[in-house]
């Protein structure tokens, strides 16, 4: 993309409504604008991201054989009377009438959309297990919407929903959600620590968070290093197999054997027994939320499946939760300078900028254009008529993973200088050498 | 996919809610499911329908150069009131009130939002033109919502928003974008009318809509033969292109040289001078509406851009809309049969059904199972323990391009029989022919 035709408004001054580093940076590299109390609008940088983290949950939900499906925003109060929770949800729930004065709600959650479609379709213990799941906008009324998308209003929530015969079944499906887990945030540059938790108004009785650590992070975090050295990704034969009930229970075994806690459940004399060179401490972020609940919905909404004896069984169930937009606030947080952003390769909206110093110097201009033509969609050209002090500031504000400066000195000798955003590091090279190095 | 262990709930019976082909078809198949009056669900099949569509529009959006941004489901009703169009709109749009008494509403399109995120960023004529859009679920509260996802009332829809200095630029985008719609539907295997319209509520002096023929549709065309030859693509030196003036104005003039009309707006006088071998009567469903409205939201909502010589400039704004979640129900329409679905290769939710004809014999599972292995994602594989009727009555229904048929008899020689949904016919082969030939 053209930087100078993009809608891309970066503002030079921060925001004085903005009270955390992503939020600042995210409306001051133009990624987003508010439009509403805690509703917001992506603009192109912004949507580019959300659409690459989307992407990596898309596919780490695939692999783990969840089948994607997409359920509507606005759902029939009905539902919700079916498993009480229509009254308890309180004024967090977005309630509205339509013309004909029948109730609705847009929906925070669907546990119980999820199952009046799996009671519909679903009979026989020989469709069993399955694992479903959208990727779509839901509202939550915040009192006190605040920290940009980190707690917006509408927001892009990935909920999985498993359905199994039995307990031993619904563990299985709860350990390869979590495998799925850690591997979505190892890929999208992020340190993720599952965090055993209350499960709250969803119920149920095993149920994990999963903290990523961030410097600016909203809460305190205490955990083993051995969640540091552990590679979840199947890759050089490393990693776990969601196929292999031997590898997920080593991998369950894992995640809850060594020390994990935020300061709410911190509990001392647990941690005294870790070893002092593997106590790890810092601040974290929640970003999902995984729950075991049993027969809670599939009773209360009668929903039931034939076992081979032709008893009928309610299904065991669990939901995984992951904030896909509140992720983007995340991935700032953990991974931010003073200057500006500095996107992990995997969720970058540009891999590169090539920044022109000298326009309307033909050999500038000339080799930008053929960088830009190899690079294409994945690169924006940073072919403002602005000075240099202000394209350095706006790439490092964007946080590109790669900078390529063609300024008229280097191009008259065939050279470009190739920047790494996250270690500052410039080295002097043909173009052809800069777009191997990417 | 395994269609054993897939979400995928077909039905024998004919719903009796659904009038037409389309409604009835993506019932029976397990598309989609309704959740309340004209909302939809759509299941792992329909989904898969649905993110093709939304890819084809994508990219022709993108080949047009439209930026995509994000605009939240939920917008402020102060935006409305500047434009005039809060209590316009009347029944159809559905107001909400949030818990702090604030009054929203769910979009059911985009035009102040777009015009005020606009003006808060775009300042000079050097920023200038810019076309931007999103695809996002819009809510329209239709009294009677009917003929399921044709006439929904959360719906997925494509916007598009045009920003020129003067109606020059302006017609420039506009012929842009009807290039770009042309490339849409011939890629989704449709043939599409553009046609004169009224612009109605959006205001303006310049407006087509889009008309797909379709033999179940709801209105009668009359048209030129001409818009059946026409190849928009550009492949071997054919189609236009975007970024050539006298292109679009060579393919603007046949647009609206060649003889199109619906009945309301049939001309007879007109029709007669017609060559007779060229006239061409048909049914039509519309899925695109195109327009440009001048200044009417800018002037009205104090949108301006400075030009070159210092004056405040109200953009000439048009919009671009396709009915994304429409569009399925509008290829079913435009492709089936007695049996069922017929999807164009470029929408199918799978390229091809291997058909397992006796599950448990050696051969045929080994070769099912070796021809899925190839194919991965883009197959499903029928290995339900079902009788052969059943299965192939499945996979009409569906309407997979291609099907691979794997019976004990032709197995043992090494041979599948492959059938093309679309024509029937069905030929023996080899299993590396049959994966040769999709």
């Amino acid at each position: 993309m053209r930087l100078s035709r993009s809608f891309i408004p970066t503002l030079k001054e921060t925001p004085a409504e903005a009270q955390i580093a992503s939020h600042r940076l995210m409306l001051r590299a133009g990624l987003v604008r508010q439009t509403s109390a805690g509703i917001y609008a992506w603009l192109p940088l912004g949507f580019r991201v959300l659409k690459n983290i989307e992407r990596i949950v898309r596919e780490e939900q695939d692999a783990a054989g969840a089948q994607e499906l997409l359920m509507p925003t606005i759902q029939p109060a009905e539902l919700w009377r079916e498993s009480g929770r229509y009254d308890d949800y309180g004024e967090e729930m977005l309630r509205i009438t339509d013309r004909r004065e029948r109730e609705m709600l847009y929906g925070p959650t669907n546990e119980e959309m999820i199952t009046d479609l799996f009671r519909q379709s679903v009979r026989s213990y020989r469709e069993m297990p399955q694992i479903l799941y959208h990727i779509q906008w839901k509202f939550r009324d915040e009192m006190r919407p605040r920290f940009g998308v980190m707690r917006g209003r509408e927001f892009l929530m990935k909920d999985a929903y498993s359905f199994d015969m039995d307990y031993a079944g619904a563990v299985v499906s709860y350990r390869k959600m979590m495998l799925a887990y850690m591997r979505t945030f190892q890929r999208l540059g992020l340190k993720a620590i599952p965090m055993e938790a209350e499960s709250g108004p969803i119920g149920g009785d095993l149920s994990h968070e999963f903290i990523i650590l961030a410097p600016t992070g909203e809460s305190q975090v205490y955990f083993d290093a051995a969640f540091e050295q552990i590679d979840y990704l199947p890759r050089g034969g490393g990693g776990f197999s969601h196929d292999n009930a031997d590898d997920l229970h080593r991998f369950f075994t894992q995640m809850t054997t060594h020390y994990a806690a935020t300061d709410e459940k911190h509990d001392l004399a647990a941690w005294e027994k870790v070893a002092p060179e593997h106590r790890r401490e810092g601040r974290g972020i929640e970003v999902g939320h995984i729950f075991h609940f049993g027969t809670k919905y599939s009773k209360s909404m009668n929903c039931t499946v034939a076992a081979p004896d032709g008893a009928k069984v309610h299904p065991e169930m669990g939901s995984y939760g992951i904030g896909v937009s509140r992720l983007v606030g995340a991935v700032i947080e953990a991974s931010h300078d003073d200057s500006g952003i500095i996107w992990p390769d995997s969720v970058a909206p540009f891999k590169a900028v090539i920044i022109n110093l000298r326009r309307g110097d033909a050999v500038c201009d000339a080799m930008c254009e053929a960088l830009y033509a190899r690079l294409g969609n994945t690169a924006l050209y940073d072919d403002r008529d602005e000075r240099a002090g202000g394209k350095f500031a706006d790439a490092d504000l964007m946080g590109h993973p790669w900078q390529i400066i063609v300024g008229p000195r280097g191009a008259a000798a065939g050279k470009v200088e190739l920047k790494r955003r996250a270690t500052g590091e410039r080295t002097e090279v043909t173009p052809e050498e800069a777009l191997g190095r990417l």
